[in-house]
C-alpha cells in the first residue's frame, strides 16, 4: 500500500522548514514591537460563520470550502481565511469591553480552499494576518500596512509594491452598486452564469470574476472612486497622508475590490514585481471591515486587517534569489570508536546539548571513517574523537573542521573550550 | 446571530498565547541542539493512512476520527496524531535513502479527536512530537526520552516521572497474544462489546479499555514482560543502561501498552505527579514502532518517537504554580496632545519599532490623561509626551515609569537614549 500527500497539499521537509521558522521569527518579533498579540482560533468553525462573514455569493463560500458534518451532526468548515474566526472570538470573548481599544491581534496558521492546483496555490496554505478592531483612525490603517511592508523588508524582499484603493462607506457602495447594475444589466447574457447570478445579489463581485475579466464591459464599468462620499474621500486622504509620513510609496488602483464581501473603505494589496514570479503576484491583501463585528452578533466596531501567504513570500524570495539567514548548523559531531567510547559519547552529547551546543553522534554503528564522512556532510564545526586512548587519558581529540587543526582537551574542560570557539 | 467556538475546541487569547510562544521557543531551541529538524505534514490525510497505521480496532479509529469526503470524493481525515503523516512523508520522499540515518524529525501542530469534553482534553489539541527513523540503537531510545524530559525541565516542571515498559518483538507479542486470549476467553461475556470484538482481533487493546479497566480479569491478565524474548530483554536492558548514563530515573510498568497498534519494544509515558493535576496525568507518550514504514509501503525500518500535549504541559505548570519567563513588555507609549503631535507620534512610533523597541500610541482620540492611564495599564516602561512645546523645541518629554523621573530628549537622540535605558 502506497500513501501520498493529499492532492493540493504539500509536506514541508527539513531544510525548507528552516526557512519557515526564520520567517516566523521575523513575524513574531515584528508583532512584538507593533503590539499585535497572537490569538489562536480553531482550524474549523461552524459553517454559517463563513457564509455570513465571507459572503454567500463569493467564490470562496460557493466553491472552495471544505465543509463536513461531525459525529454530533454539526456542520463544520475548515477555515478558508482567518478574519472570521478572529472576529468571532473578539465578539464571543467580549473584547469590545476591554479598556484598551483597538484590540490588536495577529494569527498564523493553515487555511483551506478547494481550488485548482497551480504554482503558489495550495488547498492547504499558511496565512499570517493581523486585525485591529475598535478604531476608525486612518493612522491605524497606515500602521497595519506598515507592518505588512516591514515583514517583507525584514526578510529581504525588495521588488514589491503596495496598491491601494478605497471602497468607501455604505452610501458609496449603494450608489456604485446601482451604477454597476445599470451598466451590466443590458448585456448580462454575455457574461458567465456566476456573473448573472451576482448581478442583483452582489454586482461588485462581477468585477473579480475569474472567467470574464477580459470582457470589454469590465474596462468600462463604473469606477468606485467616482462614487466616494465626501467623508469617505476625506478618510482616504488621511490614510494616504500617514503613508507619506511613514515614507511608504503606493499606487492607486480603482479596480482593487478584494474577493471577500466584508471590506469597505481602505483596501490594499502588496505584490511582487520580481521578474519570473508566476502569474499570481499578490503576496498580501487586506482592508477595512467596519460593521463585521455586528454582522457576527457583537456591537458595531470598526476594524482593519490583512492576511499574507507564507508560501508566496518564500516564492517571492526565490524569484528575487534572496536567501534567509538560517540558524541550523551542527556545532559538534562526536565519533566513538568502540562500545566503551559510545557510552562516554552519549554522556558528552547530553552535556553539550544542555549548554545549547548542537551535537550529533552515530546511531547506526558506522566505522570511524564513515562517522567522519557523516560529520562532513552535516557541516559540523567541530569533531570530537573518542577511543581507548582518550578514555584512558580522560581527554578528547578535538578537530576544528574549518581550520583542520586538532588538539587534545580534557573532558572536564570540553564545554568551556567549545563555548570559546563557537 | 451569535457564533461560538465549536464544541470541544478553544480560543487561545492574548496573554495565554504568550505562554504558548514561550513553550514553542524552548522546544525549537532543544530541537536545534538535539538535531530534530522540523517537518510539516498536512492537517488532513487520506483516511486509510490512519486505519492502516493507528489500527482498525483502536478507539481512535473506531470512534474519534473526523472523517469527511472532499469535493473530489476522496475520504480525508483530520489527523488524530502525528506519527502516521510523518512516516508517510518519510516513505513518500524516500528519506530511507539519504546517507544520514536515522532521519530525525520533529513536528508541532493541531490534532483532532472527537472525544468527550473534559479538563485537559480537547477535540482540537496541539501535539509536539519527534520521530527518529532508521536506527535500532538503544541509545537513540534514550535520546528521544531525554529530549522529552529536557523540555519539561527547561519550562520549569519538576513534579514529573518517567514510566517505562517493553512490548518486545513480534515473537513476544505473538505468545503474549495467545496467553491473553486464553485468559480472557472463558469470561469474555463479562466485558464490554468492544472488548469482545477485540478478543481475537487485538486482545492487547482489551488492557486499555476505558470501560472495563476495573474488572478483576485485568489485574490477573498475563503480563507482557513475562513473554519477552532474550533479544528483546537484552535490548530493553541497554535502553535502561543509557538512561542511567543520562541520569534519567524511571519506573517500570508492565501494563503500559499505549493506545495505538504500531508500538513494540520500548514504550514510555511521562506523567505529572503534581497534586491537584486532574485525572489525566499523562503528559507525553511514545515508543518504538519498528515495521511501521513497511506497513506504509516503504522498506522495513526501525523507528521511535513520542508525542506530547502542549495543553497538558501548560496545565502541569499551573498545577505546580510555575510561571514562564515571557518577553512581551511594552517599551514605550507615545502620548500626542494634538493633531500635529499625532503626526510626529506616528513617525516616531515607526522609527522606534524599526529599532526593535516595542511601541504603542493612541488610536481612539483619547485625551492626554486617558492616554497616560492606557500607558499605565499596559505597563509601559517609558512614556513620551508630545505637544506644541515639544514640536517647537524638537525635543520630547520622556518619563521613566519605574522611577517617575522625567526629562527632555531631543528628537534625533531619542532612539539612542531609549536603547541605553531599556
Amino acid at each position: 500500500m502506497n500513501f501520498k500527500v493529499p492532492r493540493g497539499t504539500q509536506d514541508i521537509l527539513p531544510g525548507e522548514s528552516a526557512k519557515w521558522q526564520r520567517v516566523e521569527e521575523v513575524i513574531r518579533e515584528l508583532c512584538r514591537v507593533y503590539r499585535y498579540d497572537e490569538i489562536r482560533t480553531p482550524i474549523f468553525e461552524n459553517t454559517e460563520l463563513f457564509t455570513r462573514s465571507v459572503g454567500e455569493t463569493t467564490d470562496v463560500v460557493q466553491k472552495e470550502m471544505y465543509t463536513f458534518t461531525d459525529r454530533g451532526d454539526r456542520s463544520l468548515t475548515l477555515r478558508p481565511e482567518g478574519t472570521a474566526g478572529v472576529v468571532r472570538a473578539y465578539v464571543e470573548h467580549k473584547m469590545f469591553g476591554v479598556p484598551d481599544q483597538p484590540v490588536k491581534l495577529s494569527y498564523i496558521g493553515p487555511m483551506f480552499r478547494y481550488e485548482r492546483q497551480q504554482a503558489g496555490r495550495y488547498r492547504q496554505f499558511v496565512q499570517f494576518g493581523v486585525e485591529a478592531i475598535g478604531s476608525a483612525d486612518p493612522a491605524i490603517d497606515a500602521e497595519v500596512i506598515a507592518l505588512a511592508m516591514d515583514i517583507y523588508e525584514k526578510v529581504g524582499l525588495t521588488d514589491i509594491k503596495l496598491v491601494l484603493n478605497s471602497l468607501g462607506d455604505k452610501t458609496t457602495r449603494d450608489s456604485h452598486r446601482s451604477a454597476l447594475i445599470a451598466h451590466f444589466e443590458p448585456s448580462i447574457h454575455e457574461l458567465c452564469s456566476d456573473c448573472q447570478n451576482r448581478l442583483h445579489k452582489n454586482p461588485l463581485r462581477i468585477l473579480d470574476c475569474k472567467k470574464d475579466h477580459e470582457h470589454p464591459l469590465m474596462a468600462t464599468a463604473p469606477a468606485l472612486p467616482d462614487y466616494l462620499t465626501d467623508e469617505a474621500r476625506a478618510y482616504f486622504e488621511e490614510v494616504k497622508k500617514y503613508l507619506d509620513v511613514l515614507s511608504i510609496p503606493y499606487e492607486l488602483d480603482a479596480n482593487l475590490v478584494r474577493g471577500l464581501d466584508y471590506y469597505n473603505h481602505t483596501t490594499f494589496e502588496i505584490m511582487s514585481t520580481a521578474s519570473g514570479f508566476g502569474a499570481i503576484t499578490t503576496l498580501c491583501g487586506g482592508g477595512r471591515y467596519d460593521g463585521l463585528t455586528s454582522e457576527l452578533g457583537g456591537p458595531d466596531a470598526p476594524g482593519i486587517g490583512f492576511a499574507l501567504s507564507i508560501e508566496r513570500l518564500l516564492l517571492a524570495l526565490e524569484a528575487e534569489q534572496k536567501t534567509l539567514d538560517l540558524n541550523n548548523q551542527l556545532d559538534v559531531y562526536i565519533i566513538a570508536m568502540d562500545a566503551a567510547a559510545k557510552v562516554k559519547a552519549v554522556e558528552l552529547t547530553s552535556t553539550f546539548r544542555t549548554k545549547d551546543i548542537a551535537t550529533e553522534i552515530d546511531y547506526v554503528n558506522r566505522k570511524m571513517k564513515a562517522q567522519m564522512k557523516a560529520a562532513d556532510r552535516q557541516h559540523a564545526k567541530f569533531v570530537i574523537i573518542l577511543g581507548e586512548t582518550e578514555l584512558q587519558e580522560q581527554a578528547a581529540t578535538v578537530k576544528n573542521m574549518t581550520t583542520g587543526e586538532q588538539q587534545k582537551v580534557i573532558f572536564s574542560e570540553l564545554v568551556t573550550y567549545l563555548q570559546s570557539q563557537l
